[in-house]
């Protein structure tokens, strides 16, 4: 199954709407109007299907999953059973990013980007990233989905794109076992985890970890596919290309750490909650600093790996500065 | 006018319930309580008035604090109005942390402490935390309120308090300067950011920020003092006592960024959300590292900042592992 999240017009203003996402077909079905239907037409009042319509599908993914089980069970009953007047096709949807994590989390799982990355930036590689799975976390505010522009900070000289998988978390856990971890994922995205370069080594410096060299933009979407429609990570091939034009291809290989050891390894002594988004790292060769190609205002950036979809976004104007701190003396 | 948390039993298992606290008369008022029995007494029915006080005070802090100025003129009604029924002696409170922040950050705003924990650990002080207010971001999932017994980590043998001040967000704000950051501010409470001081060394070779050896508790409270109660934060003074053993003691001083510079960089193509809590970091003197004295399982350790009360909480026994990453080879 996969599910995603659509702006829609009301009375109040645009409101978001959970999804179930056919590709095939290019078309969704908006949840809450199927399943208020049909409520109705079993006899139901329009006022109780539309209240248990919106108590099953939220509008905020984080919400829908922390239902637990009888989300997607819903959902593909919902779906099941939608007459063509609650579907609405690719053409005319306005995407909203497929989740709202309460917090991001990126890992670095693959060995390729690990070392290349240490290489352009200049920085030591430490061996503490071969004795633990390392990550950083996001603040999610800037999060933005399918066909949206993508900030371009007036700080950096240097954007680049990050292609990766995103996990969902579908349940709660605390210090986890790698096998209750695995078992604690709900599905798949694609994470572009936008980054400013030449801010990160100086950044970085500080070992506070990323901040303004990462958090102005994240991209999710273009939905969110279930776990049980991956068979092995290895099957995925991911792509990214500017404008159009290819810019790397491969398999999702390479792994120094397992997605169960990174996400039981976070679990420790903190937790994995329903919604939240952890990025498995960028694939080797998925970002433009190893391609020697950073994202120019105007450009098209898009990611495409398999069973996932395209997550295609723009990158706006370079914007100008307000206000930046003052050296200390 | 101070804000606060307690737990309080209920049919359907414990409840949180926002209060307004007298420290001066060591007691609070439920302020649902309170709001419920004035409107019954204006003639509203026991249902309406249940649902409009829980609408004007969720037990969720950040959804209070989402409500905007109302919050506070709708408390300061509710208290100066209320019985003493709706009242609670501090003997009898059970406190829950006094914020549920969205996300954590945490800034390095003393010149003492940044540079004394680079000197304890070892690391480099980079020339940029002087080109920019630092901070690293937490997961919130760890948060502890006065009284409460903090967890002590299997992985660590030098668990260590940090004596803090924590700014609480009461609006949205998105690249503020610092004037208008400020204005987003909506009060103060105490933080004690735990620090796993042997693991921090090691965990922030990565660059990643800190995670195991910061995130596994945050003490929060006792209360939220709102911020026009104090004036200055050079008034305020600040300690730290082990089992009652005084282990430092100093005004709030030796800023090198002041928190409006923090807070307006932190909204830098980020955003503040109401809820957020941001702390300073710690003060000079203001840890065990600094003092040569760890916490170990049993202890009490106590933060007072005056105006702001006294945080006190308990060491846990020494956890143990279930599981940790095996190194790759």
């Amino acid at each position: 199954m996969k599910l995603g999240r659509i702006q829609r017009d009301s009375v109040d203003g645009p409101v978001a709407r959970l999804v179930s996402v056919h590709p095939d077909e290019e078309r969704v079905v908006d949840l809450v109007s199927a399943e208020r239907l049909r409520l109705e037409r079993q006899g139901a009042t329009r006022e109780a299907a539309d209240r248990y319509a919106h108590a099953l599908f939220p509008a905020s993914f984080t919400q829908a999953v922390s239902l637990g089980p009888r989300l997607t069970e819903a959902a593909a009953e919902a779906d099941d059973r939608a007459g063509s007047e609650t579907s609405v096709s690719f053409a005319e949807i306005s995407w909203l990013p497929a989740a709202d994590p309460p917090i991001i989390r990126d890992a670095i799982s693959f060995k390729k980007h690990l070392e290349a990355y240490h290489d352009a930036i200049g920085h030591d590689l430490s061996s503490m990233h071969y004795e633990v799975p390392a990550y950083w976390k996001g603040s999610p505010t800037q999060i933005f989905g399918h066909d949206a522009e993508i900030p371009h900070p007036h700080y950096t000289d240097a954007l680049d794109y990050e292609l990766e998988i995103g996990f969902i978390v579908g349940s709660r856990g605390a210090t986890l076992t790698p096998e209750e971890a695995k078992s604690r994922v709900f599905g798949l995205t694609i994470f572009n985890d936008y980054s400013a370069r030449d801010f990160q080594g100086p950044e970085m410096l500080m070992r506070m970890g990323p901040a303004k060299c990462k958090e102005f933009a994240y991209g999710i979407g273009p939905w969110v596919t279930t776990i049980d429609e991956v068979d092995s990570l290895e099957q995925l091939e991911m792509s990214a290309r500017i404008n159009g034009e290819e810019m790397s291809r491969g398999m999702c290989e390479g792994l120094l750490w397992q997605p169960e050891e990174t996400l039981a390894y976070i679990s420790l002594n903190d937790e994995l909650r329903p919604g939240d988004l952890i990025g498995l790292g960028t694939v080797g060769d998925g970002s433009g600093m190893e391609q020697g190609r950073y994202l120019k205002p105007g450009d098209t950036i898009e990611l495409e790996v398999s069973h996932l979809g395209v997550l295609r976004q723009r990158v706006s104007d370079k914007q100008t500065a307000r206000w930046m701190p003052a050296a200390r003396g």
